[in-house]
């Protein structure tokens, strides 16, 4: 609560209180009670005892999501046309067989061979080897090193395992050290292979462990009576936009580039969740599906971003073990190259002005792209917007090039041509490689897999043919197709030869270029940097929302329970509900400094107060959250300029050019 | 299209086509064409053959059903302060088993015993019994009466089953009629036991049916990775509200009545799916539970819909067998107790007002009372709304009183207590029952169900406390619980004596009233009553949806595609999109004729066509879907008006009044 001291100042000046976040430490602990009280959020289940991993939003938490929700359809869905689509959740297992996700989507476990306790395998492994050289620190003697901002990603795959004083040999600790810095890339086989080397156990319980077994993440579970349906519980949203590529296509007239978007719920059975809403097992997700012709990822509105700062981790610093970023706007690094294309950069950049306006913090946010081989089976290229929190940098968004893949392995699949047609201004006569098949060898040399060989060589690059016929003319080449393997093949089952043909049309199988958004995960980082106390009052929060989202935009109390006063704020209410604005009556018993401090916690940007000179004068005042500033007017003076803070068209300087400044009655404490 | 003739009149009075969409048939083929053609929804991963009762929505059902649910939440949530919840899906099964939906959500199936193909029991005893007396009546030579409006209700159950002219014994048909009243009321044995009196068998193979197995309609999952921790998807969102309640409470300041809202998706396993929209696995639910105090279920706002006039089809009226609706207000209905409540008549208004906002046709709608045999096994009473469409009529918003049922058995499963208490403004003596048990003889004689009992017998009435003292007296009483039993206690068990006690506070546990919005069905009957096709041009049809619901709100065309029109069309619709207007380009080859055609089909209900005139004098036209009558005005002008037009605040009268007539261009074949 505000001291009596600063409650009985009277120049106005004075009650400006700048917000410096940074100057006090955050405070985890009080905010996560804040959340709880506040119910932002809360463990679904909870009277039952709860499920990891699952989360309940409350009323301000879903009001926060649907308001930051509704940003980003105006954001993206209306400024930019996007067809819209609400898909299923239950999805028929063949589809995400197709889309490989049936046999890839998967994370490795370990048991505990005596009590059955399951851990995620490169968690563990990592965890407990971190354990170590934190004891080995300890038993040299070394201070551990603050750590670095950078570095604490690591953070949030720890699980805790209490570190003991115990020096290694030197080589010991080179070995460790290498095997943590690759620990993103070992196999299942070769983690097991780590536990045994290692002697790693359960660190709770000293048991060994078993060999690690794939675990996979999404949901299962039988459509209809029979039980011969098997589903999934989707766990992404985009293959419900790539099945329905060719209505989208038509929908637009058949031409390309354009979007498809899509909010809605995923599902992802993590084997251990932890770390609240960043890692859950149900969550709201936004994604973008964005086709364009692979030979032109141009974008039309490219200028519009292009002097957007981006702060950038690229992959090639980053396999040199650096992890410094560098500022750049979306212009230069496409031009340099180091953001591959436009429509790339374009959406890099829409992403920054997003998270801006939503209250991310600029500083605290960066795009990561992915390296080799941590990219998903589907991706050609990756940036994820990485933001940062008590639990590290954490990715929120991914932006990632899913090239053709998901058209392609779906189309060869179903026999359905997820293809553009584009007519040509003019016929063209175009050197082409034919490529013939023996269909009787190469259906008995490959067999089943024969239609997904041939349907890949068809619809290779002229280039890429080139090095096949070369390979060929010296005996063997080989195939890399959609299933992920390479099949070789040889001179007797195929012959490419140069013809000349003339082409009316062209056709194509669109890149896809995907922004997806993991709503949870931004709305907590949001949460974190909007909060912080008040010197007088660090018991109590303030959460520094941007009016845009805040649950509440205003909040209506009077300074006293008399009846008239009463009256007076439900019919300022049913005003500002008139004109679509959020607003919450206090008509408690409370202190005004007590109702204003509470709506500080849910962040709630303004506050109108009704007072005894409302019923002589007509005026009421308006409180800003951050400053505590006070404004006076007349009643609907003070809604107008309430209205047009909330829609943004003026700021709080702008309102005190619009009312009168006021220091009658201040925030005081209960 | 629109005829050369028509297109050719220049007298704007001849343009005004008023809507007659009674006039001519209604055809579902043209809308069926239309709604896929259009993308409204389609069959889920159609191009692998889909799934029947999962479907896609598209972009234009997306937007449709994305307004229809931002209309909802201003008509509910944001109008009555009601705290919003997004709760999981995924479902702790302990939860649906204390919820009774593990034992009771179930439907029975039965089997071709040699083809293996299920059947809802219910529908094929219907179905099988239905086409028999229809050949009863070809063979007496009885021509089919028209289907009755208020019996069409049954038609939506129908399986098509062929009927043959046989000729039965009068006993029989008497026999059959009296089946098929009461076919919703049968167990599963019992339906057994007809499929073999009457010889029922699959009509497709002629083979015999097995016995009805109860088929449970969640979809089963396991949650993480031990497979010890069952779930189910919810099959409604009422329990994400019901265990929240604790939480609920103490934000709304440990006060009822208050309302909780959620809109989300919920899961059915249904047996055999039909009826596109209307059956569907997979469904967008809309609901509120509103807590009141059992004692007083008054509104505070009654007074506002008490006016509002429902047509009523009461329980007493369909037990005799009647069908017939009395058009009655609101506040009548609950004056006269045809309606329990004032907190349910004001729900059964503001739904009312609701529904007809958003383009129900009120004529096609109605409020149908469960009767005692149908009622879901948690509910005391229950509304349905009903709207007609080519399925009959079907429920679409569900108003249950749920009493206590839901929170009372969470609470005594898990000890949480999730009632209210009300401080009395007076202390007051009692003269109360105090209820005494003789524990270890009670323990034994009930072992498990001796808890629940015991609770049940604490939360007893006075009066049904009295009864029970009044029966012990003479020897044994019994107690209904909330699993559905009842349990024999005789007196040496339990000892009810008077008592007088001073009380400080009241403590309850609220009861429940539920409005249960299924979007789909809303959404399917919405375009049903808002399609129509003009005179001119049956194949091309017209959704006259209300503008706060269409789609696309405005389209903006060019009569040429002369590059400086093309430029203005682009420049008007940013500037729509400034202010928030959904409005679509149409900057393609075709006629200004195919494109007003195209947007009827979506449902657009404004047009501004942009030509010569609008460079030279900036002027552009303004078209109104359904009459086709034309304005004309100022670029800003006519933007001005479309704004007005789209938030309601004026009618096309009110537009015509701002803007001059227009008769120059009109609707021309392509």
């Amino acid at each position: 609560m505000v001291t009596q001291s600063a409650a009985s100042t009277s120049n106005p000046s004075e009650l400006v209180q700048p917000i410096n976040k940074t100057a006090h430490e955050f405070d985890k602990t009080t905010l996560d009670a804040l959340l709880a009280r506040r119910f932002f959020f809360a463990p679904a289940f909870e009277i039952y005892g709860g499920v990891a991993g699952l989360y309940d939003y409350g009323p301000t938490g879903s009001a926060l999501q649907a308001n930051v929700l509704n940003e980003w359809r105006k954001h993206y869905i209306i400024e930019e046309d996007m067809l819209e689509l609400d898909t299923t959740i239950m999805t028929l297992s063949e589809v995400l067989k197709t889309s490989g996700h049936v046999d890839k989507f998967a994370d490795w476990m370990v048991k505990d061979v005596q009590t059955g306790e399951i851990f995620r395998a490169d968690h563990l492994v990592e965890a407990v080897i971190e354990a170590r050289l934190k004891g080995d620190k300890e038993a040299r003697g070394v201070k551990d090193e603050p750590v670095v901002e950078e570095d604490d990603k690591k953070k949030k795959k720890k699980k805790n395992v209490k570190s003991v004083a115990i020096k290694l040999e030197d080589d010991v600790v080179a070995d460790y050290e290498s095997l943590l810095a690759q620990i993103d890339n070992y196999t299942g086989p070769e983690l097991g292979e780590l536990v045994r080397k290692h002697n790693i156990r359960n660190p709770a319980t000293g048991n060994e462990l078993s060999e690690p077994v794939e675990f996979n993440l999404m949901f299962e579970s039988n459509i209809g009576p029979t039980g011969q349906i098997k589903g999934y519980l989707r766990p992404e949203t985009a293959q419900g936009h790539f099945v329905n590529f060719a209505r989208l296509l038509e929908f637009n007239n058949g031409k390309v580039p354009f979007a498809s978007a899509q909010i809605g719920r995923s599902f992802r059975n993590e084997i251990a969740p932890r770390q609240g809403l960043l890692r859950v097992r149900e969550f709201t997700m936004a994604e973008i599906e964005h086709y364009v012709d692979p030979l032109d990822k141009r974008h039309a509105r490219f200028h519009e971003v292009k002097d957007v700062t981006l702060t950038l981790l690229p992959k090639d610093v980053q396999s040199e073990g650096r992890t410094e970023t560098t500022r750049m706007t979306v212009g230069d690094a496409v031009a340099k190259k180091i953001v591959d294309n436009e429509t790339l950069g374009y959406f890099l950049g829409r992403t920054q002005l997003f998270l801006e306006k939503i209250g991310i913090d600029p500083s605290r946010m960066r795009c990561r792209q992915h390296m080799a081989n941590e990219m998903a089976h589907y991706a050609a290229d990756c940036w994820d917007f990485e933001i940062q929190s008590s639990y590290g940098w954490i990715e929120c968004v991914g932006c990632a090039d899913r090239s053709a893949y998901d058209l392609t392995v779906h189309s060869i699949r179903t026999k359905q041509p997820l293809r553009v047609q584009q007519k040509l201004d003019q016929p063209r006569k175009v050197e082409k490689l034919d490529v013939q098949f023996d269909a009787k060898k190469f259906g008995m040399t490959f067999k089943k897999d024969a239609t997904l060989i041939k349907e890949t060589l068809l619809g290779l690059e002229k280039d890429k043919l080139q090095c096949i016929k070369d390979e060929l003319a010296s005996g063997t080449s080989s195939v890399r197709c959609a299933d992920g393997k390479s099949y070789d093949i040889t001179p007797d089952l195929v012959k490419i030869e140069p013809i000349t043909v003339t082409e009316y049309m062209r056709e194509f199988t669109p890149n896809v270029i995907e922004p997806s958004f993991g709503i949870g995960r931004i709305l907590y980082s949001l949460l974190e940097h909007s909060y912080w106390a008040r010197e007088q009052d660090k018991a109590r929060g303030v959460l520094s929302l941007p009016s845009v989202v805040a649950p509440i935009k205003c909040l209506i109390v009077t300074i006293s329970q008399d009846a008239e006063l009463r009256a007076k704020i439900h019919e300022i209410s049913r005003k500002m509900r008139r004109i679509g604005i959020a607003s919450r009556v206090d008509d408690s018993s409370a202190s005004i400094g007590k109702k204003y401090a509470r709506n500080d916690e849910l962040g709630t940007p303004f506050g109108c107060t009704v007072d005894f000179a409302t019923i002589q004068k007509g005026t009421i005042t308006l409180r800003e959250r951050d400053s505590t500033n006070q404004l006076i007017g007349q009643v609907d003076d003070v809604i107008e300029v309430v209205d047009q803070l909330v829609k943004g068209t003026i700021d709080w300087s702008g309102a005190s050019a619009k009312l009168e400044s006021y220091s009658g009655v201040q925030d005081v404490e209960e």
